[in-house]
């Protein structure tokens, strides 16, 4: 069955995921709010800043005015940054007016209150107009995805048939969709892995070569597994797509925005020098924060974070960050990780 | 305690697990068989065939009769291709008079037999001259542990303290051992790895791009672990150093030999052309064929492993063998896995 849905934000992977829906035939209302942008968009069929090789379908149709875009449909997709996320979520509560399925790809963690996407969702929108929450993540480089390259994702729902729902609205022969039941697994494991991706950046910086990138990748994916059990994530989501797949895809590409600032930073740039001249939004930045504290709070031990966030915020030199984690005591392998594996499996 | 150790197999990363050794302060005899390569060790301090820009340690000395190399040592480390192991240990059967510490740093299966390096091992040397076998495993490119690059290793044996002992010889501030119990997942990862590496190089040379490749990888992982619970190994054991850890150094990076002969299997050669043109041992090959029976044998679902097995055996076209991986049913991430790591767990 075809559907209308509304995407906020005309970014490149808001506008990837909508050539997906167009692909599959749905029709597609794209918001974003510079007017020359949408314009463009409905006139040449072209979204020039963000995605420039790629035409776009005539079943995308963009508008400035949010209250047009979401006027009447079921599904909502918002793809925004974490730091938008409440301003965006306001204003759509002004035009919602029957309860609608909110699909979101976005990845991060608000620093102040250590909440997922999801639960910033469930607070700005009331039940009234909220059927349920959707994420959608895993390895996708949204210039691949316009290009029509294969590709996969995990899509996630506290309701189990929601996630199905979305996942008959992507599905296609190159964008592949898994569902998984573990809500806070997929968001933990999308927004923790740009922490990791700014210190393979730094290692990189650091002309430390692929064997360390590797090792740190592994053991960063282990404490974000940690934290993320404490949270009451299942394990198993941590070593699938939204886990160890998007890590992989942001920690070893060039393309990736975190992994490029990590690089700056290990190369002996200051964090202000390195956001200016990257000129938009690291996420990995805000979320290195988030999870420091939240690290701190559950008292879950990460020290590949508390490395991060003391180069990132305490002025640590690079190299003494990595060395100190290179000669932290001898140990075996799992010391933790496994009494909490088996203390919380299936609980 | 400073000791002297035997390691057979002067290849690159035989040799840089010497100097490893030799920075620790103790003395090894190197074994090879081309004399002239010893000669020039001994004379030049230099293995110029394959780590040509390092200068090697006085407390390397090299001999192409292994008889010199493990008389009176207590612990020889071993590391040939699967190919040559059952020769070279047939050999060190005739020279070994005491309870040996052997550890070995190959990864392979054996096809005919689906037997682990450590099987073999145990095979072919009986438990009068065997003290124990310690498998050393994770993500290690040799020229960058020959640079003493950071790199991080796991060290596996059936006692917990023979694995702690090999622990002690190696560690240092550049080399990072952790120890691990689970001797069957270390050696199943560090076989199995390089099946997906082939797999991500035929992704690269069909131009699929990076999500494609994580997406490969991550599911990869997934159909080793399956396998590797099914045979008795523990499944954290895959999302480590000798798991995930190698497997993301091998997949993404140039320098991998079984990368490059996927590449070239992507962009069109066939198996002959790409092994002549290889000229050295592609052990994933052979672990395609190993892999592939043992899941028949074993009732494991491996589709990855079963369409790179149809391209390498069965002339099936690579692209072909993708575009199905991508569009099987749809499914749940785990719908298999989740029950077998249930009721495997702890067992």
């Amino acid at each position: 069955m075809k559907s209308t849905i509304a995407v906020l934000g005309a970014g490149s992977w808001g506008t990837a995921l909508a050539i997906v829906l167009a692909d599959n035939g749905h029709r597609v209302k794209l918001w974003g709010r510079r007017k020359e942008q949408m314009d463009e968009i409905n006139r040449n069929h072209k979204n020039s800043r963000y995605l420039p090789d790629v035409v776009l379908s005539d079943l995308i149709e963009a508008d400035d005015e949010m209250a047009n875009v979401v006027d009447n449909v079921d599904t909502v997709l918002i793809v925004t940054p974490t730091k938008s996320m409440r301003q965006v979520l306001g204003e759509l509560r002004l035009h919602l007016k029957k309860p609608t399925t909110i699909i979101h790809a976005s990845k991060g963690i608000e620093p102040r209150t250590s909440k997922r996407i999801s639960e910033i969702i469930e607070e700005e929108l009331p039940p009234s107009i909220l059927k349920t929450v959707v994420v959608l993540s895993g390895p996708s480089h949204a210039e691949e995805v316009s290009q029509r390259k294969p590709t996969t994702v995990t899509v996630s729902s506290k309701k189990i048939e929601e996630a199905k729902a979305v996942q008959d609205l992507f599905i296609n022969q190159y964008f592949r969709v898994y569902t998984n039941d573990d809500l806070v697994g997929v968001e933990i494991g999308g927004a923790l892995k740009n922490i990791i991706a700014l210190g393979a950046g730094i290692s990189d910086g650091l002309g430390y070569g692929d064997n360390a990138k590797a090792a740190l990748i592994t053991r960063g994916l282990s404490e974000i597994t940690r934290l993320g059990i404490q949270l009451g994530a299942h394990p198993l989501t941590f070593t699938g797509l939204a886990g160890m797949g998007d890590l992989i895809v942001t920690c070893t590409s060039v393309h990736s925005r975190n992994w490029r600032a990590g690089n700056m930073l290990g190369k002996g740039s200051t964090l202000e020098e390195t956001l200016e001249s990257m000129g938009m939004i690291v996420e990995g930045v805000r979320t290195t924060e988030a999870a420091y504290l939240l690290s701190e709070k559950e008292g879950v031990e990460m020290p590949i974070t508390e490395a991060i966030y003391h180069v990132l915020f305490n002025h640590k030199d690079p190299k003494d960050a990595v060395d100190e984690l290179m000669s932290r005591d001898r140990r075996h392998e799992y010391h933790d990780i496994d009494e909490m594996f088996t203390s919380k499996w299936k609980d």
